[in-house]
């Protein structure tokens, strides 16, 4: 992605916030992290976030979605001693379709990425609206995507590590580098 | 405390919870947690909150002050192998005056509870606005006071363990039972 384009989506991220009621620092939406995953769309499979805090024993994450944007199919592995990134999510604003390992839903509600298909294997649904939220177990497949409106949601969990991520799709790379315009 | 001023200090929290536009569920809203530390006068020395997930690697919690509430100052200790719970606060709502071990701060904005004055001993003094966070180290004695219009803070934390928190005042008992009316 462009700087011009990650700009962009910074200040739409921080527009959501304000409407939400979420304030953050100046600083903070100076470095709205922008993951486009390496992808060529970030509106079809991208997610913006702020990292309160990320320490060796939790971390705790604000994180955005645009309609209909989807966080790509992962999981988070055992690094060392750490037995994977433990997280749970809770719907502050919008809504989110999050799917994990499970009985798969019968007529999900999500659309899966056109021409991602194959590297969404997990379906079972469960749905997030505000102050409704779920804990993934550490090393478990999932993804989720935005509601009509975009969805905002607060991650708390175990130390991050985002470059261990494994993600289903063999083209993604977690941390691209921004062109410059 | 008796049951009928548990309630009204639950829907007062409730009402606080809505005037900032953070969402919770009813079955939350039933459970918030009054904690007046066994002393006689809530409004002066208590906390409300409601605890969204305490796992046994992170834990994250929403407090909440009416004015010009004080929570007495009290560390968190080792406990087995684990060093000491670690917590981030994130002012959301209000403001709050923390206090923690360090250089104190000369004419502290926080009044001391009357009547506790022995069992205040530290006052480097943090203010914490909408947006500001700072992050407390294991088993550093602390305490924090509302602003005049209250405050609601995000807790991000390891594994809380409440019941092995040592307080400064000997007087306080931190889960004191609930006298029915």
């Amino acid at each position: 992605m462009k700087r011009s384009e990650v700009r962009a989506a910074q200040r739409r991220t921080a527009e959501m916030f304000a409407k939400a009621g979420i304030v953050m620092t100046p600083e903070e939406i100076e470095n709205i992290e922008i993951a486009w995953f390496g992808l060529d769309n970030l509106e079809r499979e991208g997610l913006e976030l702020v990292t309160y805090v990320n320490t060796d024993r939790y971390c705790a994450k604000e994180l955005v979605m645009f309609p209909p944007q989807t966080c790509p199919e992962h999981r988070h592995p055992p690094v060392g001693t750490d037995p994977g990134k433990m997280e749970t999510f809770r719907c502050r604003w919008g809504k989110v379709y999050l799917y994990v390992e499970g009985e798969p839903t019968e007529n999900i509600k999500a659309r899966i990425p056109e021409g991602s298909e194959p590297y969404y294997t997990v379906f079972h649904e469960i749905e997030l609206s505000p102050g409704g939220q779920y804990t993934i177990p550490p090393n478990t497949k999932h993804w989720f995507q935005a509601g009509p409106e975009g969805a905002i949601v607060s991650e708390f969990s175990s130390t991050s590590r985002d470059e261990f991520d494994i993600f289903t799709d063999p083209r993604i790379r977690r941390i691209p580098q921004i062109e410059e315009d």
